[in-house]
């Protein structure tokens, strides 16, 4: 299992926007072969950050959802509210503890 | 819940290093009030970067770790690893999916 990790910066004043198009946007991820779980995060601190992070089974279904047709039609509801071109990195479990990790 | 994230580039090679000395630390976070979970991911694209996710009950538990004494003892055996100031932040979930969010 791997985590992708998208650190998005939205337009000012766009958030609940941008999370409505998440919302609306979430099914088409969600279809894909490999998808496991997502989470949208919020900044406390900079209200205009957010986080995605998206459990894959391997990274070549993350590759594969941006190669789908389906990621043409996520692209032109989501990346509108983008005030820079995200940052999309992968990352693997090392260590966890705890009831909610 | 809220959760806090920290982004951490470790200095050149010492990647396993720091994942023994997390792990060997992580119960002085695991102890405190409010701690609900963590998780420790490392980059793949950048092997010396790392995210560190802990789930809190609130923001002021957090705010208590890093006033506690056990703080300083984390500082001295998990920040030498770090090559430059680590950044943290904190979330909260606006929505999510899946059965690994």
């Amino acid at each position: 299992m791997i985590l992708e990790m998208v650190v998005v910066q939205v337009r000012t004043g766009m958030g609940a926007d941008y999370e409505r198009a998440f919302y609306e946007s979430a099914h088409l991820i969600a279809a894909c072969q490999g998808y496991l779980g997502h989470r949208l995060l919020r900044c406390i601190e900079i209200p205009d950050k957010f986080v995605v992070l998206v459990h894959w089974q391997r990274l070549d279904d993350h590759v594969a959802f941006n190669q789908a047709p389906q990621y043409q039609l996520w692209k032109s509801r989501i990346h509108p509210f983008y005030a820079a071109p995200s940052v999309v990195e992968h990352f693997h479990t090392v260590a966890a503890g705890g009831t909610s990790s």
